[in-house]
Parts: structure tokens; C-alpha cells; sequence
């Protein structure tokens, strides 16, 4: 009997725009509201969902979520999908009566003092894999980004007591995670000949070319089509991309492995790599936006291709925001922009000043463990920030994986500072500086041009105009608050319409 | 302009049943949902939440929540409310820069050790108290809860070190806490004479009592107001009272502090302290049942009185749940309180436990912390599992907190074992032994029958007086399913009911 109505619930497809799908996906990857006991509640129970959804967004999210997609869920919550709280709790403690009863503890103080520490961080991931607040992102499982949350505050923890040590210490205190570390790095030379074609080298004239296409080059392209789809948006990831190398070219003085060629800076990075990963990025991001977003329960899906289609597309997102940065609508946003791409460049310079300072070989495993956490971390980071900022109430949150995020980075740089105060006050040649100089005196003209100057000489214009044409209704209210009239500010900063309507 | 409106806003108050206190709750705190921009945005903002929570509370809720009060509450959300999460970053960023760049590093390596360890708890608990999820509770500030969820985290990894340790540098571990620590604790003298009226003392022959009389007396009092403030049932905190005083008896050959005197135990302890703490708790939880959960904004009161009255009242609860606990209901609730009862002994015993194997001073502070933290963490760890256990829907999760104070329980009585088995391992006396085996004979045949035995006579009888009775209608569906009859079986587990209807 169950069957034909567990299909028909199947059908009856709830449709809701996801608009507030922070929200909405917490409700029902937690289950919290959601009561899907047997096909015939869900009948019941799965339209007051989306409902509900739309009733909470109408006010406060209607004016954002614009840049969603439309996401169709039937709302199946299987096995695979529940939190078992209870179950790992059990696990957990079988596990721990057999390693501390039933085995017998190691009279080494230093190995149990390291088994300790590994086990304290493995009951921290249980309880956070299960019970940790979920984030926004949902897909594969929720219990992934939950277990990436965790890495990141243990990373965090980690940082926070190296830095806390001393410069001796603290280097060696890396001996404890690898014994192989704690080493001075050898000195490298990079640089060098720089010669497209080596009329030197009679064999074969293009090896400065061949010399550079190294392990590095899928590197830089995987890493700019992952950044891309974090950033999602073209100018922002070019802007930074060149930023870059304009950094490499400021910091070569102090780190030697900044110094590159002109070609390898300007075209094998910027153009190739950079730029293939981040139009790679661009189109997986055109497609991630217009894919249709349909969840149906595995079984609710007649034919076996479907099935395998579907769970391939549980590692797609479960719905889809375009980022919209428009940092020129208003002073915040250009501020709030100016700041992610500065966190940005400041994280990508931690990954090399981190390995000089402590002594960290290029090639270890624990730089690529890194590169790892961040590419899983920073997806959600940045979308956190765009909510954040996108948020027109004023009781916002940061969220909590943005909030690390940005905690890590400063932390990260706090212990370069304090490694290696030397190389980082390192004197910038005087060419550079002024180089730096110009460009901060040209944003800050141009902030102040496009946020004060030319507000005040619209407005100005704008009240003669009126007061010209329309001499008569004197009595309507003026200024930036008034909502009937389309005036010339409120064409320009568009976006930031909705809020001041609402404050006024 | 804005004030009369304000006010208005203020009077339009939202009437909602509270029925998903703890979605609500959070939807609140968090400011997630409600836009409260304005007061003529919370005009029209507010009475959007209470309609969004009768909806989500219609299907899955509605059985299960008659134990709720109503909650009234006028959605201000003012600067108290908020979460604060970039300003307590700023603040971490500027103090961590302050002591690692600028204070000069000690070159103590065990020192800077402890001062990390230290230094990443508080960072920890910073992120924490800005980020963590939310429980059940919300009164005084989310953010106390929120702290207290951080602190049991801390002190469950902290356990888990302890755990992994030998014997000897566990008890040696406890002297980087307190230097004092780590010193085998002085043979006691316990029971002794224990005549209320002792002729051989002519000055005092009441000395005995007046012995008894010191700082455990208020302290037993005050612990079982909280307790029944927890469990919020007088038969159940009864019989935790009085089987606490069992486990003294039979556990004396232990801990030589569990010997008492026959009127120590029973009056002194049962009746006069515990008692009183529990009736003084049956009246708190009285009042709190009837009270009105009436919260308006502080500016939306007009006197000064109400101000004061309001902030006082800012320290009761947000709402009010009476726990109906009906261990008699099913077997699954039958065995969830006697699984309760079970820990919260357990938890108890380790109080007394893990302070003899861990060398601790009765007198300790950390003694004492540990309450404090246990008054603080048990009430929402017991009102989570109350939810858990009331929960009709079959994708619940345990609450945070319970399962961490679940996981704590069972770690410290790890601990417990693994530094002391000898003690744990002393022959229980065959005449103690007999009255355990007697009591866990009489629980299981109570249980066999009212859960077996009673329910298949019961079906029996029910079967057969139906087919005496009405042989015509025979083609009605027949057995625990059938919704139409109100069988013995219905009447009986009244409140499984709907869950079993749901079922079929």
C-alpha cells in the first residue's frame, strides 16, 4: 500500500524559490522541521516547507535573493542523510573502552602525551562531524563541510599556540608532527637566464621553457578554476591574478622564490595558467547557474540512468547564488571588496612566507595539506562573506567559516611577523614604493570622486533641475530618501535602493 | 517620527504558541529571519514569525507540545541581542597582536607551552561564544549558553588527555593546573559514633548531629533545587534521591567517604536536605509554569518599575516546558528514563570517584567548577534529551549538549577505571549483591509485564470480546493499527498514539 504513495508524494514536487537557503537547508538537512515519518505525512509535510520558506523571506530576502536559482526538492531525508548523534556516540565510546581498557597503555610520556592530543582532536571531529552548526552549503553531505569546519578550528588552535612560542621553539615543536622538519631550508636560486630561445644551448634552445613547465603549471590552473568558482566572478579574479604578480615582483627582495621570469610572470601564469583555469572556472560556473536544480529522492526515480545521474549530482551544489559583487554601488561594498581582495592576496602570500618561516620544504606534504583545507574552506568562507554582505537586515552574522577564515589569516601572519621580523621589514626598493604609493592615491581619489564628489554634484544638479522644472509641488519631500521619484541617485547605486527605502 | 510607531509595534504584540521553542528560539536570537530593520518594518516583520512557527509546528509539533506555555513576545532586537561577530574578531586580532608582536616572548619553553594552550582555549572560546549553534536556552544571553557549550568541550578533550595518560603522569599532569595537585590525598575517618543522643558526652550530648551540620548541609540543599529544576519531576528526582543513598550503602567498602550514619543517610540527607531542595524546586517550577512569558523591548515599557521588572526577568526562562516524562508509556520511554536515571547516578558516583583517583582535595576549586559547570550544563543537556525522547519524527538528532555531557559522563568513568581498577574491582558484600539482583529481577519482570504480557492479554481479550460482540462488521481492519476503535491498547499508551497512527 505504500508504495503508489510514496511515488505520488514523490511527484507532488514542492517548488520554492530557495530564497533563503542558509535557512531553508539547515531545516532540512538537520531535520529539525521537516517530519517525513512515512509517505503519507510527507504528503502532508512537505509543502509547508517551501511555504514556509516563502513566507519568511517575503520581507526580509526578497530584495536580495534575486541572483538564486529556482531549486525543486521532494524533500526525501534517507538513512544516508540523518546526523546519527546517537550511533557515533556509541562508536565513540566502544572505541574508546577498547584503546584505554582493554589495551595497555604505553609507558612512553612523550608518545602518550602525542596519542593524547591526536585523540582529544578525533572526539573533537566526532562531536563535530555530527553536531556542529551546519553551514551553507549542503552537498555532497552536510556532515563534509561540518568536518571542515572542525579542521578549521583546529588549524586555528594550532596556529594560535605556535605563535605563542618562541622562534626556537616553535620551528622545532614541527619535529613533533615530522621529525624530518626543523631543518634550516637550503638556500634555492631562482631566476636566472631568462631567454625564450637559448641561442647558448645549441641542443635544445627552448629549455628555459621546458625547465619551467614543472609540476607547478596544472597547480596554478587547477587552483585559479577553484578560486574562480569560490570568487565567481571574472573581474575580481583577474584583478587579483595580476595583483599577484605585482606582489611578486614588490616581495622578490625578500623571499628569492618570488623572482621569475618576465614571460613566466606575465604569460606562463597570468595568461596561461591563470587565465585558462579562471575561463575554465567562468564556464563551469555558467553552466552551475543555469543547470536545472531538481532533488528527488533516489527512489522516487524510475530507470537506473536517472539513479546514477542523481547520484552523481549529489556533488553538485544544492542550489546556486550568482555573486554579484557590484562594488561600486556603495562606499560599504567597495570597502567590504577592497578588503576580500586584500585577505585574499594576504592568504596566498601566508602559503610562501609560512614555509620560509618555518622552515617548511616546498614539496611536504603538510604545504599541500594546506592547499587542500583552503580550496574546501574557502568555498564556504566567501560565501558567507557575500551573504554577509548581501544581508540587507542589520542584525547580520558573519559566518562562522568566513569568521575563521579571516581569524587564520591573521594568525598565519602574526607568526611571519614574528619569525622572521627581519625579511619582512626588509627595506622595498624606492621604484616600487612609489609604484604602491600611486595606485593606493588612485583608489583613494577614485573613492573619493565616486562615493562624496560625484554624489554631491549629482545631488546638487539634481535638486536645481527639480527646482527648476517643477516650481509648483514644493511641498514634497526632498532628498535621497524620497521614494516616489526616480532620481539620479538612486539610477546609480541601485542596488542599494531596497535598504534605504526600508531605513526611511 | 519614528517613536509613536515604535511604540504601536510594540502594543501589536505577536501571540504565537511556542510550540518550536527551539527553532523559534534560535530564529529569534540569531536574527536570522526576522528583519526587525525599522519599527515599521517590525510592524510588519513580526507577526510574519509566529505564522512561519504554527506552520512548522502543525504537522510535526502539534501532538507533542501541550506542555508548552504560551509566549508572547514583541521581537525587539536590540544591541544586547546581537552576535557581535566581526567587532569580537577585531578584538582577538588587536589583543593577539598586542601580546605576540609587541610583549616581549618569555624564552620558558614549559611556560610559553601552558601560555599556548591557555591562549588557544580563549581563542576557542572566543569563536565559540560568537558562533557555536544554539541550544533550548536563550535566557539571559544565547551567548551563556553558548559559553557553557564551549567550556564542556574543553573539558571533555581535556579528559580525553587525561584518559590517554599512565596513572603516574595523569596524577602528575593535574600539578601544571595547580602545583598543589598530584599528592596522594590523607586517610579519612568516616561514620564512627553515630548515637543522635550520646550520653559519654555530658557537655553535648548532640555533638553528632551538630558534626553533621557543616557546609555539606546547603550545599545538599542547593544541589537538589537545581536537580529538580533539571528533571523538573518529583518522582523521578525521589527516586534518584533515594537510590543515591543505596549506592552509598553499597558502595562503601569503596570510598570510605560513602559510610554515613543510618540517620544521616536517611533523614538528614533523603528527607531534610534533598527533600527540601526538591520541594522548593516542585514550588520554582510551579511559578514558572503559570508565569506569563510576556517580553516586550525595554524601550516599549512605559515605567520604570516594568523596566526593572523586565530586567529581572531577562534572567528566567524565554519559555517554559513542564517535562511529562510518562516512563510507563512505552518500552522505549521505559527504557530512555531508566537510562537517564542511570547516567545521572553514574554522574554523580564520579563526582566522588574521579576525585579519589585524580588525588583531587574535596576542597579543591576545581572541585567545585566541576559543579558549577554540571549546574550549568545539566539543565540544557536534560531539557535536550526531554526533546529528544518527545520528538515524534524519526530524523531527530540528540542535542549537542546532552551528548556531550553523555560523552563526558562515560569518559570520566573511564578514567575512573583505568586509574583505579582495584578499587572499582572490590568485592561487592553477597548480602548487597542479593538486594541489587533482587531489584534488577523486580525491574525486569515489571517490565516484561507491563510491556509484554499485559499488552498481548490486553489484545487477547480486546479480540475476542470484539468478535462476541459484533460479529457483523468483519471486514474492519483489525489489530494495534486500527484507528477507528478506541482499543484497550490506544487507551492505555495514550501517547504513542499518534505516532503509531502516523506509522500506518
Amino acid at each position: 500500500m505504500t508504495k503508489p504513495e510514496s511515488k505520488k508524494s514523490g511527484m507532488a514536487m514542492a517548488t520554492g524559490k530557495c530564497a533563503s537557503t542558509a535557512v531553508s537547508e539547515e531545516l532540512i538537512n538537520n531535520g529539525s522541521v521537516e517530519p517525513a515519518l512515512s509517505p503519507s505525512c510527507q504528503e502532508q509535510g512537505t509543502p509547508t516547507k517551501p511555504r514556509t520558506m516563502k513566507q519568511m523571506s517575503r520581507e526580509s530576502l526578497s530584495s536580495r535573493r534575486n541572483t538564486e536559482c529556482e531549486v525543486f526538492d521532494d524533500g526525501t531525508n534517507t538513512f544516508f542523510w540523518r546526523a546519527h548523534t546517537v550511533t557515533v556516540l556509541f562508536i565513540l565510546t566502544c572505541a574508546l573502552v577498547y584503546v584505554t581498557l582493554l589495551e595497555e597503555t604505553p609507558q612512553d610520556t612523550a608518545y602518550n602525551t602525542k596519542r593524547g592530543i591526536v585523540a582529544s582532536i578525533l572526539v573533537f571531529l566526532c562531536f563535530g562531524v555530527t553536531q556542529a552548526k551546519d553551514g551553507p552549503f549542503t552537498r555532497p553531505h552536510p556532515a563534509y563541510w561540518r568536518f571542515w569546519l572542525c579542521v578549521t578550528v583546529v588549524y586555528e588552535l594550532f596556529l594560535i599556540f605556535i605563535l605563542f612560542q618562541t622562534v626556537h621553539d616553535g620551528r622545532q615543536f614541527m619535529k613533533y608532527i615530522d621529525p624530518k622538519l626543523g631543518v634550516p631550508l637550503p638556500e634555492r636560486d631562482y631566476g636566472g637566464n631568462c631567454l625564450i630561445y637559448d641561442p647558448g644551448n645549441t641542443s635544445d634552445p627552448f629549455h628555459n621553457i621546458w625547465d619551467k613547465m614543472d609540476g607547478f603549471v596544472p597547480a596554478h590552473f587547477l587552483g585559479w578554476y577553484i578560486k574562480t568558482l569560490m570568487i565567481r566572478d571574472w573581474w575580481m579574479c583577474m584583478i587579483i591574478s595580476v595583483m599577484f604578480e605585482f606582489l611578486e615582483y614588490s616581495l622578490e627582495h625578500q623571499l628569492p622564490n618570488f623572482s621569475e621570469c618576465w614571460w613566466d610572470h606575465w604569460i606562463m601564469d597570468v595568461l596561461v595558467c591563470n587565465g585558462l583555469g579562471i575561463y575554465c572556472g567562468m564556464k563551469t560556473l555558467g553552466w552551475l547557474s543555469m543547470k536545472p536544480y531538481q532533488w528527488q529522492g533516489l527512489w522516487n526515480i524510475p530507470t537506473y540512468k536517472g539513479k546514477i545521474k542523481r547520484i552523481a549530482f549529489q556533488f553538485t551544489p544544492y542550489s546556486w547564488v550568482k555573486f554579484e559583487w557590484k562594488p561600486a554601488s556603495n562606499l560599504r561594498r567597495w570597502l567590504a571588496v577592497l578588503g576580500i581582495i586584500f585577505m585574499f592576496l594576504l592568504a596566498e602570500l601566508n602559503t610562501f612566507y609560512l614555509k620560509f618561516v618555518l622552515w617548511m620544504p616546498p614539496e611536504h606534504y603538510l604545504v599541500l595539506l594546506r592547499l587542500v583545507f583552503f580550496v574546501n574552506v574557502g568555498g564556504v568562507a566567501m560565501r558567507e562573506i557575500y551573504d554577509f554582505m548581501d544581508d540587507p537586515k542589520f542584525h547580520k552574522k558573519l559566518g562562522q567559516q568566513a569568521w575563521l577564515v579571516a581569524a587564520i589569516t591573521v594568525t598565519e601572519f602574526l607568526i611571519v611577523v614574528k619569525y622572521d621580523p627581519n625579511t619582512i621589514m626588509l627595506p622595498i626598493p624606492f621604484f616600487i614604493m612609489q609604484c604602491w604609493i600611486l595606485g593606493i592615491l588612485l583608489i583613494l581619489t577614485w573613492t573619493l570622486w565616486r562615493f562624496f564628489i560625484r554624489d554631491i554634484t549629482l545631488r546638487y544638479k539634481e535638486t536645481r533641475r527639480r527646482k527648476q522644472e517643477v516650481p509648483a509641488d514644493r511641498d514634497r519631500p526632498l532628498g535621497n530618501g524620497s521614494t516616489s521619484t526616480p532620481s539620479g541617485r538612486s539610477k546609480l547605486n541601485g542596488s542599494s535602493e531596497p535598504l534605504r527605502q526600508r531605513k526611511s
